[in-house]
């Protein structure tokens, strides 16, 4: 038995998500499919965590256990070609069962692309989100300084969050830079709640337009209510951009 | 009675191209359900021409003529509200009736981007034909000389190619560069054979593969024979560039 680990990239566009759901094409779904064809039976994978209907992915990282003997660069080979092409093996590595793809992973890092102009760019409309109005960028990086830190994310998460128990997260660093038309978020965590980057970029965003002070933040952390704070930005500017191991 | 000219740009992924066919998603279709919401009757559109399933476009051009006085800004809002995300409304203006959107026209130019390197851009992939080789683009730009010019080119056309009479057009140039690991073809001529500049590309692509001779140009314009220039370029990877008038 050999444990393997694969990175791969993913475009959300078609994909219901990533994790396995009755009658929905989802990125786990298309890698078990591609895994039983080369193994003839059921393979199950680890992945580092969910990513919601949309979300794209540049470096996720699952791991499953076979018995094939392939060296790496056939089974990148192998996984490419069963592969449809929204899924793209970006590297694989044998490693030992020490390894598990969600539970060795230290932290994550995001990222969030705004397209802020008055025309939506046609070609990369299903990777940024078009927001017209011109967004404040000084106001959302003195904002999110307060988002920052170690705090339960419970106002930061969707009401119906599949994470039970406790809440609390840090958040390393939230950086923001603008390029070419652009505003780009990057998000350091140890963990993530469902929709919490989305609905951090939405409140920035909310804040950078003047329909929010930066003070909801603060707020929302001393009541934990979700409506202290803003919209959940759309799935489909957000990229899961590297797991930490 | 006022005659509209609109610019339009489309993502040709979900289309099955430009013109109306029974039961197909067209771009064409969804401008006049478009304008049809606006007239409450049906509105005829005409192009400069019509491109393949899966081909995008820049700028397209189409007019019609309607009984609606709005201003070319009002215009604009109209439109793009009323139409899918993958069309988008680049300009409109006022034209007299002497334009027509096709008969007008003077010439057009298409790009084809080739991705040539080992992997696939996951993001691009429905804009760029992956093409893993290596092409000597030196090889390719002789060979482009060749077809440039006034020719019979009905062996750069599709054989169940929908034009009758006479397959005479005039290349007025080929211009080939590099771009961060893509190839642009950009092919400036008077009138388009169906398939014609998807041949051209095929055709110099297996040249720059060294698969065929850039002697085979010469025989096919003396034979007109189709088997004797390369493939089909792939639909994805050609856009509408400009319409001259």
């Amino acid at each position: 038995m050999e444990r393997i680990k694969v990175h791969i990239a993913y475009d959300g566009t078609h994909f219901a998500g990533y994790q396995v759901q009755t009658n929905e094409r989802t990125v786990q779904l298309v890698i078990e499919q591609a895994l039983k064809k080369m193994h003839r039976e059921d393979i199950r994978i680890y992945s580092s965590g969910r990513t919601d209907s949309g979300v794209h992915a540049l470096d996720q990282v699952i791991h499953f256990n076979t018995r094939l003997t392939l060296d790496c660069s056939a089974w990148h080979q192998a996984l490419q070609t069963l592969l449809p092409s929204d899924v793209q093996v970006q590297r694989v590595e044998k490693v030992d069962e020490q390894f598990h793809a969600r539970k060795s992973a230290q932290g994550k890092i995001y990222r969030y692309v705004v397209l802020n102009q008055r025309h939506y760019d046609l070609f990369n409309r299903q990777y940024e989100w078009h927001v017209m109005k011109q967004v404040d960028v000084g106001l959302m990086k003195v904002a999110a300084e307060k988002i920052v830190g170690t705090h339960d994310f419970t106002p930061f998460s969707a009401s119906k969050s599949n994470v039970t128990g406790d809440k609390t997260r840090t958040v390393n660093a939230i950086d923001i830079w603008e390029d070419n038309g652009r505003i780009v978020f990057e998000v350091k965590g140890d963990g993530f709640l469902t929709h919490m980057v989305r609905i951090i970029v939405g409140t920035l965003v909310e804040i950078g337009l003047n329909k929010k002070e930066s003070t909801c933040i603060d707020e929302a952390f001393a009541t934990l209510d979700r409506q202290k704070v803003g919209m959940t930005a759309p799935s489909h500017g957000l990229f899961l951009w590297q797991v930490i191991y």
